[in-house]
Formats: C-alpha cells, sequence, structure tokens
C-alpha cells in the first residue's frame, strides 16, 4: 500500500511494537480513528473473533488473505458461519482466499512485483485468482492496458462476481470489464447479470474449469463448482459477452477494446514491407485475418494504380495486402503517401500495420524511426479508421517498449503477432455486432 | 558475414574501389581466387550477364536477393531462363528474391539484427521468407533454441523445398527441420520427400498461404501456387510430419523438439505455487492439458499421503494439480522433496512447473532464487521424466532471461503460458506416436 502512494490512513494490528515507525495495534478495537477497510491475513481459526472485533469497530468491508475455507477439506462449514456474521453486522466480505484490490487511482495496491504500477485506466478486471490478477496487471502494463479497479476475490463467499460486475457497469472510470471465473453459485441470476452489463459495456470474460481436470482443480481452487464449457459458450453468445480461453487472449482482447474507438467492417488492409520483411507477413497477416472471418479485400483499381507508381517495381506488392517494398528505407513520405492512399480506399475499414522492429533498428536513424512512428499517430489522429500495430518484441525488447509507450495515448494498440491482432479484432467486432442487434431487437 | 565471423575468403564486387579495406573488383571473373559462392544484389536485368560470368569463373551457388522474377508481373521468364543458363554451367541457384543462408558453424549470416547471434545447434528452418527466417533466428534464441541451418531460399526456382529437405535429413549437425513454405512446384514428390524425411527426424510445417487472401499473398510474395489447406492437413498428417499454424508455433514445437528426449505416456503433473500463485495456475495447467489431449490424473494415495504431511495444510492442492502453497518461501528442501515424490509418482509421465518470476524475484533472494533453478536441474539430470518450466516474462524479462539461459544447457524448455506449452508436447507426441506406428507398420 505505502509503495503504491495510498493516501488515506494505514493502520496495523498485530501482536505490538511498531512497524515502519507505525504502531501495531494489539486489537482492531484500539486503533483511535474509525476504520472502513480491513486486509486480513491470519489463521483461519482467528477469524470469527476478528469478525466479531470489526462489527465492535463499525468496519464496512474485510478483505481476507487468510484460506483454509470452502477450497479445503471440512472448510465449508467456517465460511458459512463467517459470512453469518458478517451479513448481521452489515460488514461485506472480499473473499477468503485472495489477494483484494487494486485501484491506482486511490494507492490501493496488490503483493507481488506489481508495486510501481499505478497509472490508472478504463479497464477493470475481476478474478477468482490472485496469481491471474497479478499477472494480468503485469502482462496488461506491458502491453499498454491500463486499469480502473483489479479485485481478486478468491472464494467469493459474500461478495461474489454478481456483485462486482453489477458496480463496474455503473462505474464512470471503467469502460471495459474482464473477469476470470472459476465457479457459479447462481448462474441464472449470474447471466442475467452477465447479459445486462453486456449491454452497456464490453465484457469478457475467461471462465477456467472448463475441462474436467480444470474443473477439480477449481474445486480445490476456490471451493467453485464448475459447470460444462458447452453450456458456458452457449451462455456467454446469448448473453451478449465476449469468451476467451487464456490469459493472453484475455490481455489482447481487452486491449483491443480500451485502444480502438468502435468502428464499422471487417475489410482489413495488410501494410507491410516498410523497410523489409514484407513478403511473408503478407501472407501471414492475411492467413491470420481470413481464419478470423476477416476480410483482406483487393483496394480499388485507383488505388492501386496510385501505389503501383509510387512504390519500388521490385520487391512491392500493391493490391492487398500490400508490401511497401521497403519504401520507409529511402523516402519516408512515400510511405506516409502510401499509408494515405491505403486507409482512404473505400474498399477499406481498418488497416494493420506490421512493424520489423529488427529491421527497422538496423535500416533507420533513431529520428527516422520516430519520424515512422509520428506518421502512424498522424493517421490515427486525423482519420477515422482503426490502425494495429503488429511489432514483434525479440530481441528488441527496449525499442518495443518505447514505441508501446508512444502509441499509448494515442491510442494504437500493437501485438506480437497478426494471429493475436486478428483473434482480438474478430471478437470486438463480435460484440458490437451482437450489441448493434440487440439494440435492433429490441427497438 | 564480417559481423558473423566468417573465415572464409570474402571478395566485393561492383563498380569498383575499395570497401572496408578491400577491393572491389568491376566484374567477378576479375578475382584472383576461386570463387563457390555469390551473393547477388543486383538489378534483375544484369542477371543473366551475371551467371554467364559466374559460369566462366566455376562458381557452384549463386544466390540471389534479387527480386522481380515469377512472383512479379512478366518476371516468369526471366526466371525461366536463368535456370535454363544456371543448369547449363552446372550452377545451382538459392533464390531469387531470398535472403540466403545462416549457418553459425561456418559463420554465413543474414542480414538484419540476427549478427551476433552466432551460436549454432540443432534445429533446421527452411524458409520462403527472408522475413520469418529473420524472424524464426531471433524468436527462437529468445526462447533457447540454437540452429544448425537457416536457409530462406524465395522462389526457389533451381534448389526446392524438397533439395533442402533431402540435405537436412542427411545433415549430420541438423536433428530438427522446420519448414516455412508458400508453394508447391511438385506436389507429389515433396509429400514423399516429406514422407520419407520424417522417418528419421522431426519435421515441422508451417504452410503459408493456406487460405483465399493468404494463398493470393503468397502468389505476389514468391510466385507460389497454394493448395488448400485441408489438403496440406491430411497430406502432412498421413505423411508424419507437423503441421502449425504460426511462426509462434512453430518456435514452440521447435523447441520442445531440441529440449525434450524421446518420453512415453501423456500424463501430466502440474506443480505450482512455488511461493504463491498456484491456485489458478492448477486451473489453468489443467485446462489447457486436456484441451490438447493430454492427461493430468490424481496422483497414488501414497504420494498423496505423503504430499500432505509435507505441504502446509492452507492454500496447498496436493492431487494433480499440485500447488505446493509457497513452501519454496520458507523450505527449499521441502520443495525438492515435493518434486521429489511427484516425478516418482507412477501414474506421472512429464511434469510442467510454474514459476511466477515475478513472485520468485520479490520473496526470495537471488541465491535462493538460484537454489530453486538448481533443483530443477537436478531432477532433470538424475531421473528421465521431461521437465518443462512456464514462466510469463512478463516486467521480470531479465530475470526471464536469466533463466532460459540457465536452462538451456540441461535442458529444459522454458514457456510463457500453459496453452503454449501443451500445444507444443501434444505435437512432439503425435510425432513420436506415428513414427512408432509407421515402425510397426513397416516391420
Amino acid at each position: 500500500m505505502l509503495d503504491g502512494g495510498f493516501e488515506g490512513k494505514l493502520y496495523a494490528v498485530g501482536r505490538g511494537g511498531q512497524i515502519w515507525g507505525m504502531p501495531i495495534y494489539p486489537n482492531i478495537k484500539d486503533i483511535p480513528g474509525t476504520v472502513d477497510y480491513v486486509i486480513v491475513a491470519i489463521p483461519k481459526h482467528l477469524v470469527l473473533d476478528l469478525l466479531d472485533d470489526c462489527a465492535a469497530k463499525g468496519v464496512k468491508v474485510v478483505q481476507l488473505f487468510t484460506a483454509g475455507f470452502s477450497e479445503a477439506r471440512g472448510g465449508s462449514e467456517l465460511e458459512e458461519e463467517m459470512v453469518r456474521r458478517a451479513r448481521r453486522a452489515g460488514i461485506h466480505i472480499i473473499g477468503p482466499n485472495c489477494i483484494g484490490v487494486y485501484c491506482p487511482a486511490s494507492g490501493m495496491n496488490l503483493p507481488g512485483a506489481i508495486a510501481k504500477q499505478m497509472e490508472k485506466g478504463s479497464a477493470a478486471f475481476i478474478s477468482q485468482s490472485g496469481g491471474h490478477a497479478g499477472a494480468m496487471i503485469e502482462m496488461g502494463f506491458c502491453q499498454g492496458i491500463r486499469f480502473s479497479k483489479v479485485v481478486s476475490f478468491g472464494n467469493g463467499c459474500d461478495l461474489d462476481s454478481v456483485d462486482f460486475l453489477e458496480y463496474l457497469a455503473l462505474d464512470p472510470e471503467t469502460e471495459i470489464i474482464c473477469a476470470y471465473l472459476e465457479g457459479v453459485k447462481n448462474g441464472t441470476r449470474l447471466v442475467e447479470t452477465i447479459k445486462q452489463v453486456s449491454r452497456v459495456k464490453p465484457l469478457i470474460i475467461w471462465k477456467g474449469g472448463r475441462t474436467r481436470a480444470g474443473a477439480k482443480a477449481a474445486t480445490s481452487h476456490t471451493g467453485s463448482i464448475s459447470s460444462a464449457d458447452a453450456f458456458w459458450a452457449a451462455a456467454l453468445r446469448q448473453a451478449g459477452a465476449v469468451k476467451v480461453g487464456s490469459l493472453e487472449e484475455l490481455a489482447d482482447t481487452m486491449l483491443a477494446f480500451q485502444q480502438l474507438h468502435r468502428w464499422e467492417g471487417n475489410r482489413v488492409a495488410i501494410i507491410t514491407g516498410t523497410v523489409g520483411a514484407g513478403g511473408g507477413a503478407c501472407v501471414a497477416g492475411s492467413d491470420a485475418c481470413l481464419s478470423e472471418g476477416l476480410e483482406v479485400p483487393f483496394l480499388s483499381d485507383e488505388t492501386r494504380e496510385q501505389l503501383e507508381a509510387l512504390l519500388p517495381p521490385a520487391g512491392s506488392i500493391s493490391h492487398n495486402p500490400v508490401d511497401v517494398g521497403m519504401i520507409a528505407a529511402f523516402n519516408m513520405q512515400g510511405f506516409a503517401r502510401a499509408m494515405e492512399l491505403v486507409l482512404a480506399d473505400p474498399n477499406i475499414d481498418l488497416a494493420m500495420i506490421h512493424l520489423p522492429l529488427n529491421y527497422l533498428v538496423t535500416s533507420l536513424s533513431q529520428e527516422e524511426f520516430h519520424t515512422l512512428l509520428d506518421i502512424l499517430i498522424h493517421f490515427r489522429n486525423t482519420q477515422d479508421k482503426p490502425l494495429i500495430v503488429i511489432a514483434p518484441p525479440f530481441l528488441v525488447e527496449a525499442q518495443w517498449e518505447a514505441m508501446v509507450a508512444r502509441f499509448s495515448q494515442p491510442r494504437i494498440p500493437v501485438y506480437p503477432s497478426f494471429e493475436r491482432a486478428a483473434k482480438a479484432i474478430a471478437k470486438v467486432m463480435q460484440y458490437w455486432e451482437h450489441r448493434t442487434d440487440e439494440g435492433t431487437t429490441s427497438s
């Protein structure tokens, strides 16, 4: 919490003494001021007494790291008793068996390596796994995702997925909601909530425990009873949520929702070969798009004629996918003109630009490299078709990070491969199509 | 070539003068010594004359960067004439429209950022795309893959995929062969070659241009006529090769073949929670394995009892997947004992160990971290069941690289996610199963 820059009052409770200049109170009731929120990391057999103390102190929320409840043999009764006492006292519980809440705006932090990542954003993530919550913040930060709130809620014995989803649907700081769920206490209510939330904000759901062995692990992890994957797939589709199957896919999809405004159409321009490595990228990009139901149509005859006049005669491809034949290496304004021509083409709805950083770094000066990025930022700011950058980070991690940082504010998402970009784009399109259809149906 | 440490004789040919202290000869025929191999980067209208000069000089192989042949409008005739002249003179052509050969053992190098990556290994890669060839070397190096030879052969007008595959099957430096192919000149012969090569070495094939748009791009890229994906999938399966669909999948599969000896059985132990983040990893690992046809069986009663006695009572899972409940944070020898118990279990054929580097870095001292890696290396060296490490690299890239470097020689492959590891492992198993079946059938 201190690393995260939390500015509220913090009190330590334990066996007495001092920590970082703060007194350690023997009991929560000994704290002089009011206490809103209690973070608990004590053995489970002490938790009921602690709850009674919290009730006496007028605490509103208790978050429990403490584990060994419904996820463990013989732990369900203790969890039920804990919920009974909390509800009687008007206390809400986050957890048990969770790492709690991350909220950069208020400096609320999670344990682990996350400490310094407190820049705030518009994506929310709720997770039954603390490990996934931490991993998502880290992975997301590397890709350019910034969060409003991340909540690890473990067993969800009191506040559960439905409560957090309802809260985030109304939260003005949150534009996209993502969830990692293992179990469902009330399936009908959850699906109904997902349906309502999906109507107002993009909702992406990763359901863990979708296989027999995964479900078994989920029961041991958070005491969850998982249901069949087929049921989930159908329910989420009908409810208008976006289904993903891994942390990577979740982050990729979140990034696309965060960085791309809503657009119409699935006709992709693929632009490659800025300073080389264009041909294979054209093929990979086309295969990736078509595999996800996106189109890579021919450019109009007019655009193609203009491109042919502009691009070098050998090593370029001027239909679509486009290989600009290394034009950025010797004629940067020619590259800008090629971008302009392709983006203005009436057959095109969005563009993926392949930037082979390894070649860019060796072929261009630092200044030319940033001019190239400026050109993309210019088109992102001056026309409506979304731009997506494809750039493998290998051996050029520092340049990759610098590029992601420059593209973050103008909202150009960067993916390491066409396959991952196409998958994310297709999911965003499916969401908006469903939402449009729903709108039409209900009007 | 100089950056790569090439130790043979290099001659420059061009308009005269000097470069890096070497004379630039006006014509290849002016070079005093014999010339084996010519790297060509001149406009295409000069290539036929150059070939005649090469013939006069007794050159054996010509590699052409030069593009604008069968991949471009009106370029097929020139390519055909070039092949006729080369064959008449006993010259072999690599390319045109390619970046050539990378061979760390002899210091043969490719352009781009690859320069310093000259450590040799056992994986070969042939590619119709120069961009993919370079990207694979870079991606591979980051993951721990080392190469015997990488060949970018572009249009493959003379030496083609079949020739390179036959060569690599007999190359003693090569243990695994990978190919990125766009087109097929003689499908029957290629499939027959793939079948024969797959019998002696693992052969992994990524076919680009598997969709309509991808095939169109492939024609413009290397003049290739792609065939339907369904045909390819069936042909590769029958021929015993491993089919992949992206550069990432190709690298992941190559890594598993390179680092894992052959083993029997698909029953995976999933070991998580060294210092935390175990629960979600258990679920994700189980889902990933089951989705790829691997099993995550219960451990024997005996192992489970011993694990339960060893692991902390809360926050641990002692069936399989296993969450060791942060034992490595306070009892490193206990972690070693848990590893020993799981690996000795008769229900287990291989193990995936989840290492959340972010938590390891903050929870353990540098020394403890390396002790943990030592424990894994010890078990890799002293028992036969393969170990695979799962570790997300985000925000801990330096530690990730250090770990991959330490695991490279003892041959423990590292993957950023369970999903990618499971996919690669399943492909390796399918290969060996097919090869075993073939052996049985033909005996």
